[in-house]
């Protein structure tokens, strides 16, 4: 056995000098589908085995009747046998030391219990012996730079600096399919069931390969959410990452699990994750690959202006939408290029931006087009041109063809991007010439154009201004103090906290009216003697979800007078609503001075962990999805900017002349809550609401806190319910 | 002259038996880019002229050197001299008998004011002779059945049952340039300035023309909002339309404005136009062409459950997310399906929808792929299927085309769509297989077959079950007073009214608190005898039109005890506030019992007349964008939907237990605002705000009304403010 050259995790698998492959039956011999024929039409330069003891020979390649009989230790096996000789055969492997291997086989943990288990003998062979596996499931890798590919579809080569990793091979292969275009990508990984080499192994791979300038990623779950953040955030810093997020619905959902064996998570949390990980998030398959490559095409935008320079005044109408929809601004051409090109135009017409060309073209393109582009390219009031044309490429339209020169512009300009979109006979040979030079993209629809800019735009500005480290405020708490509430609760199988949730919010420095716990009527005059009045009483009882609606919370009452009436009526309300209510308590309250209602809340994802929720409270909580979402932990900044783009921030910002309120308060409520989340894993979810925001200050008005002995896998992302 | 037969308005634009080409230069014969060359492609059938003193021959034309030599009265010019030309050219079709001319030559109403007045020229002439004009600013028109288009843009014509009409070439001609596939109508009109000829006349001519199923229609601007409204209605009691407008954005507005000449209303006011008229609307250019061509080609869709069959796992997965966005619903296989193509899948594969097929087809896919497509479309819970495949035909693929047998599935199948998603190679022969019988679609997208599949349901719900008819609620009201109070406003100069704007609204029925004005001290025991406290002051005064942020507005007045105060110290505040303001009375109103605030405004659309808005009121109505548009007049069933879609609506049907509150004052209230406005032109805006809606009633607390002595020409349709 040779000794092994340590590199690269997937060095072996993207980059094999030699691959055996294993389950290739003799009719796969000369089909368009089979790896076999892949890897001769792409020219794989390394050495190819083929393991089959009824085949004697085939094309480009050492046929063996044994994985033994292999006469060197080779780089990577591509398995397709039945699922049930799947192990064996992998440990056949690694007895011949072969250190990776890709499993093709379907019928896994994507099918059946019998498949579940076979998944696990695959997790346990690699444990065992080191091999690495990317599958089962998948139809693995295709790379262009070592020429190789272990797809049975046809594969297309292609050298734009895009990594691509998906759950699911379709996209991968099917990407350059798609489009009848060169493939979109110099490397790719389906990960497959991915029980072994994760879909955060092969991002983490692509963040240090060389060749990757950009990653796209189809995700239909991610199953260690904290693990990817934090690949994700240490790659976005350098390279721009897009992810397709697949199973967005509950339907889709469902498909997903039956798909690949997971549970994907919400898409609230998966927006929160991308975003916070500064992934782009593109919405379908066709996004994905136009905003993919437009970052690996486009160096810079430096600003979000946009010229239209269109032959057709409609044409520039809905450009102008698009570039609205999308977040871009019209530029203002300066009185110097509208000089430079004014005498192309008939007097008549205005000469601004969007610029109608049809009339200099028509009397003269070869002229008239590169002198226009050209002015406007240098406009310094102009970040990008968008460009709409006829692609008439026919040889009786060569007076009309705009192609060559956009190519030539757009890499002489290659810090203003030109983006097309093209209306004409030949599209394709067309936009073939123009993106000749990988320096302009001609775009199916002009919101994808618009889009794509605006996501160059946005990787430009970030580059220039990356963002300062954004740490959680550090929370002084009484952890013991909440560790022992917590374990306590849990000992007595509680699942929902109400008078201990005020405990343990307090020993967090959480901002509520004083308050105390009342157990029997003896206890009501003593213990509230320090709580001034107006009071309100609210029920403490596991039996009671809903207080309000069952009678359980009693406000605006005195303290010297009707306390005890109170008091009363309320246990006798609550007992009548909910017969045999066990009573553990209740609590009597200060009564909080108004403010506006807002709510904040903390649901525990099983992938990503705590999510915080923050949005308008009360009844508004509601009706309105009015929600900000994030991951924590969340710096200060973060969480000024949840608020912010809430519809409640416009209040909070003191609408109409009315006093701003107190939101460095609530920024340090969501800080507090945050570290009491992270610090006690036992707790599920939390629930603040209303919480009172005024001008001096904040009080949390009611909360409760729900435990989780056992934290549920594959449990989603809930929002928390108003109380 | 000869006796010209009377047809329909748009017959000798569209058919004409024999055209005359003024304005075509020398260098136009033989060029791609002439309307010679094009009715020479096409195979115009009928007898061409052209008029050019400085040329002797053309082929297939008879060339003349000035149209008083025409042999015949021909049917229709086509004028593209320039501009200074055109007035005496068309003087001189006119008197040759010519009844109708297409106007090329740009320069009018969409350049200068010289074009402007030239443009009233060709008006004047068309109103004196008679002869009818599409244009200036066109490319004309194009049509199948007669072989005729007056493009000087390449034509291709074909047999879509759609019939278009465009405020910009660009789409018509550009539309099968676009996509590189037939050209998606019958019929097209360029409407361009639309000087004579207008976009409804032309909706109308669709409305009656056999030829015609589907109406698809770009528009920038549309003059007489209430002229298109009625014919839409009428058009889409029979036929389905489908329009995109375009400049929707302020910027585009503006882009709107220098293309034609025209000034384009605000969004919300061309939403609600679209919907109240039945009419669906597209996004972009290329969901009008996938809209108009599913409509034209299934032929119904009895529900919203759609079968998913996949080669790829992946790509259902995408489908569900797009079928979920779309507003439709995954079908339940039934168990008679399953079992009838159980046995084409391994044991360990569930067999469900979404349908993944790979392994099946992947085997015997002329066996499998119709056997599982046939039981599929028969299950009676499935309403459409959409196909996701590789589109393999080249020939060494031969053996994974399903194209044949989806071309062939979706004829003898016409009730339940397949939409088609394709991936693989030579997508465009493929679809050409696919879409030979016209009885499905290859869509671009996942997302543009689930929206058009959903708009083929839509409009099969809409044939199955017409509308019944929604007539507004008679008002009683004083007209004359109303009348009186407003000629008495006008003759003031007042714009802004208050005071009297409770009279009018009075007049008309609307319940409010109980009111007085007050002019002086003296009034004010006298005047608010029958007023029961708390009162409100409330300062009526021309000069402030924000009440309460200027001190003019006093709550919870008793009257026996500290009203004079109140008075005056408002009157103290406001004249410091606003510097001599002119105090021309107070308003002393019972306070009215509190409810959930709602709003209701009318604004008046110089296109479309009076529009409604209703949505949350107070200072919610600043910060939530929950508000409902429509044009009036309504019904009783459309005020109802208005409320539906807000999300105040939530709060008003009882939210928590709470009980619900009064929805039909509510839609009695929206029908007497809309009765007002009908019956006084005057009144350019109403706001009613905050309306107080509670379980026993609604009180309208306060109002504003304010006038317009001369309706302003374009003038955008604007939000009520809140007062």
């Amino acid at each position: 056995m040779s000794i092994r050259q340590s590199g690269p995790l997937l060095d072996p698998f993207l980059k094999p000098r030699s691959v055996v492959i294993i389950g290739l039956s003799r009719s796969a011999i000369g089909s368009p589908v089979s790896v076999l024929t892949t890897l001769g039409d792409i020219g794989y330069p390394g050495r190819i085995y083929i393991v089959n003891p009824s085949m004697t020979e085939a094309p480009g390649a050492t046929v063996l009747a044994d994985v033994s009989e292999l006469p060197e230790t080779v780089d990577l096996a591509i398995v397709s046998v039945a699922r049930n000789m799947v192990p064996e055969t992998l440990e056949a492997c690694a007895a011949a030391g072969i250190r990776a291997a890709v499993v093709i086989t379907q019928g896994f943990a994507d099918a059946d219990a019998e498949g579940q288990a076979l998944q696990e003998r695959l997790v346990a062979i690699s444990r065992r012996t080191g091999m690495r596996i990317i599958g089962p499931n998948t139809i693995g890798v295709a790379c262009s730079l070592s020429r190789f590919s272990s797809s049975f579809i046809e594969t297309s080569l292609d050298d734009l600096p895009v990594g691509q990793v998906a759950q699911s091979g379709f996209l991968m292969m099917g990407h350059h399919l798609v489009t009848n275009e060169p493939a979109g990508f110099c490397m790719s990984v389906d990960v497959g069931n991915a029980c072994d080499i994760s879909l955060n192994d092969v991002l983490a791979y692509y963040g240090q390969e060389e060749a990757v300038k950009v990653i796209e990623c189809h995700v239909e779950a991610i199953d260690d959410g904290a693990g990817f953040m934090d690949v994700a955030r240490r790659i976005t810093a350098r390279k721009p990452m897009v992810v397709l997020k697949a199973g967005r619905t509950k339907a889709g959902e469902a498909a997903v699990a039956s798909h690949t064996g997971n549970v994907a998570g919400q898409s609230r949390v998966y927006d929160a994750a991308f975003a916070q990980a500064g992934i782009f998030q593109a919405t379908s398959a066709e996004e994905l690959r136009l905003f993919s490559k437009s970052l690996a095409t486009y160096e810079e935008m430096r600003g979000k202006r946009v010229a239209v320079v269109s032959f057709s005044g409609g044409g520039a109408v809905l450009a102008i939408d698009a570039l609205d929809r999308a977040g871009l601004e019209l530029a203002h051409l300066s009185q110097a290029t509208v000089a430079a090109i004014r005498d192309l135009f008939p007097d008549w017409m205005g000469v601004h931006n969007p610029v109608d060309i049809w009339i200099p073209v028509a009397k003269d393109l070869h002229h008239a087009f590169p002198r226009i582009m050209n002015a406007v390219l240098a406009d310094e009031g102009v970040d990008a041109v968008l460009c709409i044309y006829c692609s008439y490429n026919l040889p009786k339209y060569a007076q009309f063809d705009a192609s060559g020169h956009i190519r030539d512009l757009s890499a002489a300009n290659r810090g203003k991007p030109i983006a097309c979109w093209s209306y004409g006979q030949d599209i394709e040979g067309f936009t073939r010439t123009i993106e000749q030079k990988r320096s302009a993209v001609v775009f199916p629809t002009l919101d994808g154009a618009a889009r794509s800019l605006a996501l160059v735009a946005r990787q430009t500005e970030r580059r220039m201004a990356p963002l300062d480290e954004d740490l959680p405020a550090a929370v002084k708490a009484d952890r013991g103090r909440v560790d022992a509430i917590l374990g306590g609760a849990l000992a007595d199988g509680k699942e929902y906290l109400f008078a201990e949730g005020l405990e343990i919010l307090a020993a967090y420095g959480v901002p509520m009216p004083k308050w105390a716990v009342v157990e029997n009527e003896a206890d009501l005059v003593e213990r509230t003697a320090g709580l001034a009045s107006p009071l309100c009483l609210k029920v403490d009882s596991p039996d009671v979800i809903h207080k309000s609606d069952s009678g359980g919370v009693v406000l605006g009452v005195d303290r010297d007078g009707g306390l005890l009436d109170a008091y009363r009526k309320m246990k006798a309300d609550v007992l009548r609503n909910v017969p045999g209510a066990r009573l553990t308590g209740t609590v009597v309250q200060e009564m909080a001075r108004p403010g506006t209602e807002v709510m904040i809340g903390m649901t525990r994802d099983a992938s990503f962990g705590p999510c915080i929720v923050f949005g308008a409270g009360g009844i508004h909580a509601e009706i309105l999805d009015d929600f900000a979402f994030r991951i924590a932990p969340i710096g200060r900044a973060e969480a000024r900017a949840m608020i912010e783009e809430t519809a409640v921030a416009k209040i909070l910002k003191g609408a109409r002349g009315k006093p701003a309120a107190d939101i460095e308060a609530l920024v340090d409520l969501i800080q507090r809550v945050s570290a009491l989340a992270a610090a006690h894993p036992q707790i599920r979810d939390i629930d603040l609401n209303p919480v009172f925001v005024r001008a001096d200050g904040i009080s949390v008005v009611d909360a409760r806190i729900i435990l989780s002995g056992t934290q549920r896998k594959g449990e989603a992302a809930r929002e928390p319910e108003a109380n």
